[in-house]
């Protein structure tokens, strides 16, 4: 049984990928992914054959690391953060059924929600709720009841894929539905390029987010009811009692 | 300033840290911890100072921690998982108010929702909330309410501490809460000991999940009404249409 290696890179700096990610791509031949994607690892692995595709092509991209996989080579699709979190781990989990040869192993990285709480401090140290605004294959609707119950519930929310061009102002849409179930002032925090060159980080009231420019390399942070900061940084308490 | 490293080693080996976890317990002076994460880490660093507290004594942890860092020691302080999902980096943030002279910072790590996803499968490919059955520090209520939320609005759901010898009902309970709004057919996983020597896993259905054995070492994921299986694995499906 050939093995194909699905690899979250985490944010994009070499130090944070895992040593099993590292080590995955230095023992694999062929390196596969979305093109910016690969060519955040490449000078890491320079001898290694690449197979990459650009944006919306990911089916495409998948049957392609599936195809070479049968040929008998060893494949890793890299993603960047971790391949299980709107990655391409399930694409590929779906699609090997059509090549009972091929056994996919998923190595786990570290997510937006995670290296994007870090620069921040500490917004998901309670319960939280992740949620794509993209529509694109998600009814808006069902991205909607989702903010409304994570909004209602006071869970800590992280938001992937804010806005893009075409969708300007669905950060903004978000905003407001939050906005009918917490204060103006609820504590949120926005991460552009995490753990790349460019990096800038700030911490927002709930009611400033409703404006702020974000784009599809930023990751937004919506604490709870209780989120503060504490010497700039953005603490979701968890509710231990100090001495 | 001298800094405190709140670092997140990942499930428990070796390889699922990050370059950068290693690198900061590389140059770091002094490991603090609760006894089990030190040891983890403990033989990969022999050299080391090592500084470590029982379970439940996470505020002394923290304060021992950041006086040694106050002795101008460089102190990393190990986490399982990722610092901020349930682990030190609230605390730390919040108690090095009261050390002006320290800057804490947090190094992510995989935590268990993420590496327990991918011995799954990918059951958190689409939105998914995370939420702790631990009721030490949160009001059951709270709980209830945000399980009901996640449950109401499809999202799948990766449940942290599911038991302990105390609370050894809990995740039932936890299952009957959802099942008033999910299908008993509803797939769902369970990891133990993710990534350390005896892991196992398994999946169920929601139904089959009421009565599952779990402890203090157990992951659980619920999928979403669409998560389905393929070739044994658990697959919550992000829309893609395939030729």
């Amino acid at each position: 049984m050939n093995k194909l290696y699905v690899v979250g890179i985490g944010p994009g700096a070499y130090e944070d990928m895992t040593v099993r990610a590292v080590k995955t791509l230095e023992d694999c031949q062929v390196i596969a992914g979305y093109t910016v994607y690969v060519d955040l690892v490449r000078k890491y692995f320079p001898e290694k054959e690449f197979l990459t595709t650009p944006m919306r092509q990911e089916t495409v991209r998948c049957r392609m690391a599936l195809e070479k996989a049968c040929e008998g080579k060893t494949v890793a699709m890299v993603c960047s953060g971790d391949a299980g979190v709107y990655g391409m781990a399930g694409v590929l989990l779906e699609l090997c059924a059509d090549y009972p040869q091929i056994q996919v192993e998923v190595v786990p990285g570290v997510t937006a929600a995670v290296s994007g709480a870090a620069i921040l401090g500490a917004p998901l140290m309670h319960d939280f709720a992740v949620i794509s605004l993209s529509d694109l294959m998600t009814p808006w609707e069902l991205i909607e009841k989702r903010l409304r119950a994570a909004a209602a519930a006071d869970f800590a929310v992280c938001i992937y894929n804010p806005s893009s061009k075409k969708r300007a102002d669905y950060l903004k849409r978000a905003c407001e539905i939050m906005l009918e179930y917490r204060e103006g002032s609820n504590l949120c925090g926005i991460v552009n390029r995490i753990g790349r060159e460019g990096m800038s980080s700030s911490i927002c009231t709930l009611e400033e987010l409703c404006s702020m420019q974000t784009d599809m390399f930023t990751t937004v942070f919506i604490g709870n009811s209780v989120t503060k900061t504490v010497k700039e940084k953005l603490v979701t308490p968890r509710g231990y009692k100090f001495q």
